[in-house]
């Protein structure tokens, strides 16, 4: 017998064991898996009756609320893909992505009104804006709310589940790529399924899980757990927006035990001069993902959170987790530093992902914990492909294997360490920034002559941009007269944190590129190599 | 990206993360998961060399061994297909199997040297005759054995895992069915990929699973442990053939920390006399299926073994894990008694499987736990079908679901109890008759006019088979000459244990058939229901 790999059949399961059980919290409000399955199922009737082609694309520019969780499963139910956008990026970004997406719905928050009648006239294909929450409507929105529309609606489903092509795509994330303009990462119903199923089997997930949303859903498919929370019938925590001291409340009131952090939120957390004012002691696991971690930063967590804190790696294109730095059973030890050794490494792959460091002509590295290749990756949870970008596919899935771009080592035992990036991308914040994205901003500016934009370590966000600057010959500029420039193109976290203007042309290859590297060398010097 | 769903993965997982790690225990060997895959490359290679038609049937009659589990692997390797023998058939079946699913090669233990020598003559298609162990070789068999032949191959592999259809067969097993002859279950690779990662998320494995094979892997697919403990990293130890005292040392020996067992075998450990003087303080888990469990059970066992004691539920023909007994999260109190009720039940749907109770109509019945129908069930894990059976195809896929002919209820939690059984099948400590054949056995006596074989209870076994038997006009017969006959005519374990005779006919319904559940009713009215 062979059934559709699909996502909905987890949200089918969870509200046929699970209906009776809380399953959304979000603030004061909260819904059993069976109320919150009708809600998605009005969301998915709602779409219907828009009668738009099957497959349309439809998008949402929401905080991390149970609406956006409710898109999850109401937009696939209705035939359609789901993207969510981002809300950190600027007015051009969400433009850009909503007419490459060819998006025909928008659900959003009267936050982001204004930013959405600014960008309206340049939207091709939209033809409905829906407002998740509540405010005045306009001639241009729908014109009842989403609660209102969603009462309209029977809770019964008119479509037939059983009738998903595994391989159609259910979900659309934008990521930045080396490229200036974001990439459409099409997610399959199988890579969701198999994702879930194969990152469940190593995080060992649970029914009594409660999972605190502290990464955005947006990002990177919240990490998977939309679908595998769901299908454990273990319990959604929304946190519209990350900040520590909401974390912490939540963790005590919701008896929180699993939450995915970047090193700046651990950071801000574990500093939290309220912390112990908290009780933490649901915690079972803490996540550290999104850029390199360090075993210092392990052990305060560890301290901090008293619980396992482990890492995790993984790409928007690979549904996304590929490693997690659990300490495998034969090599445990009593030795809490050689512990956290390992936990702060990249990590080995979760079942269902192969992976291999290759040198430049693709051959497999040998395990020796020096050698630095390029992480490749074959694996049920890496995407169909980017959209309606044959080139840049062909590229990344050359000799059968997806290169994600990322530099590593592995050891005699397995452990991947990212040591570099191949692809010109800074994560900040865990956030991804394309250096070629600002450097075009950059060298928009009337005096500058050459640019190249790289990272540079930051306490806060890991690493920040910065831009090195050569102006044209008798022009001159100023480093704030150059941000201003940035700051009415970019969106804010994409900022350069500063400016460094060279008298000589930049440093350049034989075929004329930029040779970042070697620029970047002065500005890591005093940084140990896993914390660039 | 799109990989084919095969288990074959989960050996190349285990090799690449585990390579290092004890992956099999067998008495005193041991292998590495490298040393482990290395020989199952060999036997693909063995297979490989012989030239077989892609997909040929490799059978093995094994006991629990090493060898069988390298069969899981090496003859899927070598892409044919894998088929173990339940040791514990007669002659007549083997020769039946053997013939029925065109076996080309038979792996065996010299134990059976014998049984292969009698029926050798009727097998149509075996060419090859391979012994496990040492002892002679003769003329019809490969003149070296198993492991001198596996040393004469290389341990790469010659064929290409990626080139696998996950939709054919990976393995097939026998099971009794409501016929008198055993029907061929067809398992794919994405049926046993699946299942693996399924269960799995029910179970919470572990790379640091010790799992003991108390219930044979020509058992029901070995519960699935040959897929799910291989992709986890864990170790297997291998039980030649069941006995207490040898379950007791293993435990001790090895810190085994999860175990499968039938009612008769947890029976068996927990009075076991000796059972004090070992040290089971690594067991966390201890599943018993098979046939219907109680809470008193389940609580003597979870003193007995000082573990979590949880039901489970499946077929061989879902791979075969359909349901597990876990106490769900919202449902857990500090009370024991109430979680043992829970314990005992048949369970809840494990992820990827959809179940229902249904009546005769195909109708769902209510969560009331007391309507009774049959639970059917749509899923990952339910097999391709049965071997050349296209009306027994045709009836038990009837409306999209597999039929399993269990009779069940539901509560209003979800949880699953048997009740009985709608297919003519005994269970006798774990392993299903099918009474039509021994009916058939016992009509083959001169003296016999009309049989039902019905099951009746019993201590040690759960239920064990009795013949009701009404002899021709002027004839009679004793009890034990009509066991006699049995015994020359069936398996040992399906042996009818006593024989009630009848002066007048046995009741009929309508249609002219024995009604047996009328029959039985004399004979379980002292039981409760669930322990029938």
């Amino acid at each position: 017998m062979k059934r559709p790999l699909t996502p909905i059949r987890f949200l089918h399961r969870a509200e046929s064991q699970y209906g009776t059980k809380t399953g959304v919290i979000d603030g004061d409000e909260s819904w059993t898996y069976s109320e919150y399955a009708r809600r998605c199922r009005r969301q998915a009737n709602l779409l219907e009756s828009y009668r738009l082609p099957a497959g349309s694309v439809v998008a949402f520019l929401s905080f991390n609320t149970h609406q956006l969780l409710e898109g999850y499963y109401g937009v696939i139910l209705a035939g359609h893909v789901f993207l969510p956008l981002n809300i950190r990026l600027s007015p051009a970004d969400f433009t850009f992505i909503l007419n490459d997406a060819s998006v025909k719905v928008l659900f959003f928050h009267q936050a982001f009104r204004s930013v959405i009648e600014q960008i309206r006239p340049q939207l091709e294909t939209v033809e409905r804006f829906i407002s998740l929450d509540s405010g005045e409507t306009a001639d241009w929105m729908e014109d009842r709310l989403y609660d209102q529309l969603l009462e309209e609606q029977s809770p019964q489903l008119q479509v037939d589940a059983e009738a998903v092509d595994e391989d159609s795509v259910a979900e659309m994330f934008y990521t930045s790529g080396t490229t200036s303009t974001p990439k459409g990462v099409l997610l399959t119903h199988r890579n969701l399924y198999l994702h879930a199923l194969e990152v469940g089997l190593m995080l060992n997930g649970t029914d009594a899980d409660v999972q605190l949303h502290t990464i955005p859903l947006f990002h990177v498919n919240g990490w998977g757990t939309p679908q595998l929370l769901t299908c454990l019938g273990g319990t959604h925590v929304m946190l519209p927006k990350f900040d520590p001291l909401g974390v912490l409340e939540q963790i005590q009131r919701n008896r929180v035990t699993l939450m995915s952090l970047v090193p700046t939120m651990a950071t801000a957390l574990i500093h939290h001069p309220e912390r112990g004012n908290f009780d933490l002691s649901s915690l079972r696991r803490v996540t550290i993902g999104g850029s390199a971690s360090n075993p210092k930063l392990i052990g305060e967590a560890e301290e901090a959170f008293g619980c396992l804190v482990v890492s995790g790696y993984g790409l928007t294109e690979t549904s996304p987790v590929l490693t997690a730095s659990f300490v495998k059973s034969h090599l445990k030890t009593d030795d809490a530093d050689h512990s956290r050794e390992i936990q702060a490494m990249t990590g080995y792959p979760i079942p269902g992902a192969d992976l291999q460091i290759v040198d430049d002509d693709g051959r497999p590295l040998p395990w020796d914990g020096v050698s630095e290749g390029e992480i490749v990756v074959r694996g049920d949870m890496v995407m169909k492909g980017y959209y309606n970008r044959p080139e840049d596919n062909e590229k990344a899935f050359r000799g059968g294997w997806f290169h994600t771009g990322d530099r590593a080592t592995i050891n005699p035992d397995g452990y991947v360490l990212i040591v570099d990036r191949q692809k010109d991308i800074i994560i900040s914040g865990g956030e991804n920034i394309s250096s070629i994205e600002l450097e075009k901003v950059v060298l928009g500016h009337p005096a500058v002559l050459e640019c190249a934009v790289i990272p540079i370590p930051d306490d806060q966000w890991g690493e920040v941009p910065k831009a090195l600057v050569v102006c044209k010959p008798g022009r001159s500029c100023e480093e704030e007269e150059l941000l201003d420039h940035c700051r009415t193109n970019l969106a804010g976290f994409k900022m350069p944190k500063s400016v460094d203007f060279f008298a000589q042309e930049l440093p350049k290859g034989g075929t004329g590129k930029i040779l970042k590297r070697k620029l970047r060398e002065r500005y890591w010097a005093k940084e140990k190599k896993r914390v660039h």
